[in-house]
């Protein structure tokens, strides 16, 4: 069972669990614009990933994201989660659009 | 066949069979709130495994959670069922959200 | 072509002959409440199997129950047929959910 | 081609063509009761049978049931066919619920 | 690209070109009906045949009608094509329900 | 990457790029009746095509028409693109009927 | 993890990151009309590449275009997203109909 946990909570199969985090945009005339005032917080920080989907012949498929990077979230989809009050999202691995090289 | 029974009951192919129990939580008060009082109960603990589905070529994929382990459930799926005038519910492995590490 | 006959007719590939029987619970009060008064009979006792689904490259895959054994059916689904005047239900192996040790 | 033609018409892949007979039951008085009087004949013999289905490499799957089997039909499905005035019923071979061993 | 051609036109894959011919039936009475006047042409004359369908691997699936042999077709389906002002059918091989034997 | 090009566009996949022509067709008494006077052009001349489609190990499965080869059409399906000012379609390769042999 | 990033920002899976651009068309008359004014823009950019999808045994199929490279869009389907304010639209590789060979 390889997979990443968080807080004691690890996701299942290839789904990852995922913290939003605005984006700061900083518009033309310099104010600091956090991205939630404009629409749905798309950015997010990869906090724990399950050990991967299972292929065909029940080999491991791991996922394509890892703990601690930052990624970019599809408009739809994910379950909330609520672990210690705060709230985090699970999506599946290959439903996440893509990543940011630090 | 793999698996594990409970109370002589043994779920077939890749289903979970697992109890539901209330998640306390502790307000900022400090007041035990059982989750029950929130929301429907999406925790639970596993009480009998299937052994598992099957491959394509016939080789069995044990599921990915043990009894005693304490899972998370999606919020809607599974089917209830009576053992000795208690509440089960039977899930597909596939479909539990993650687990928590005790 | 392996598989269980019942009075002669046997199931293809991997359906499952069943006859439900109402399982008998007995109240706090210690009245026996034959289960079919609460509601629809979900237990049954396997009667006659089939020999199994085909893999992918025409392996036969058996069936995860015996004749004999006493299984818990899906609340929906199953083909009634009558044989000898007497009820008997088809279903495909996958669809049910689970079995009782005896 | 394997399979097994009727008056010069044979079946192709994994079908089955069955005529309908009706099901003789005595009821309790000893009355002869054709099934018909019931209602759909579900009963019937195989008169042709196709080469069976192709597998995913091509190899040939043949089919479960053989020619002079009495068979038990789903209610619903099946093509009507005509020969030589006569109607008779193709089906795929997986549809087929079971067969009766004489 | 293996199949047969038919006026220069070849069918691609595993499509099969047939042209409908009324089937004759005489009636009890000896009045010979052609089918057409009764319903729809079913039963038609293979005139060119595809090369086959791909399996998974690429290899090719050949059809299993050859030129020249009688077929029953299904009542719905089939794509009309002329050639030469002539009403010509195309069918996949799947779709073709048996063959006469001459 | 194989596949052909034209005027520097080259399909995709298993796409494969046409040009509609109309057909003439000379009725009985002797007029050149241009098909698209008939009804909506479904032949067409292959201009250039894709690599073709990727079978599931990887492997590439060539499309079965070729450049310069005269195909006919689905009534309905493929996508208009505009080269050069000038109307052509995409097709899937699976989705062409047949080609005429020259 | 193949693929290429843009702006720190990489696609994954077989998922394509584009630019729409203008394609410039020269009217009869010499106007040269920015496609924009006529309808949708269906030429792109690839600006960045993901790793590719995965086969069925894990394999990894790489993306048929790269980078640097104008492709042609369907009309439906791609995701908006913002870079450094920017639009950019992520289609899957398989969704992009062609390309255009400088």
């Amino acid at each position: 069972m390889a997979g990443r946990a968080f807080k004691n909570f690890i996701p299942l199969l290839d789904r990852v669990l995922v913290e939003r985090v605005p984006h700061e945009t900083v518009t033309k005339g310099g104010i600091v614009l956090p991205e939630k005032s404009q629409n749905k917080v798309l950015q997010a920080v990869v906090v724990a990933v399950g050990g991967g989907s299972k292929g065909k012949n029940g080999e491991l498929k791991p996922v394509d994201v890892n703990v601690g990077e930052k990624v970019l979230l599809p408009e739809y989809g994910g379950t909330k989660i609520v672990l210690d009050d705060k709230e985090y999202f699970l999506f599946r691995d290959g439903d996440i659009l893509g990543k940011y090289l630090s």
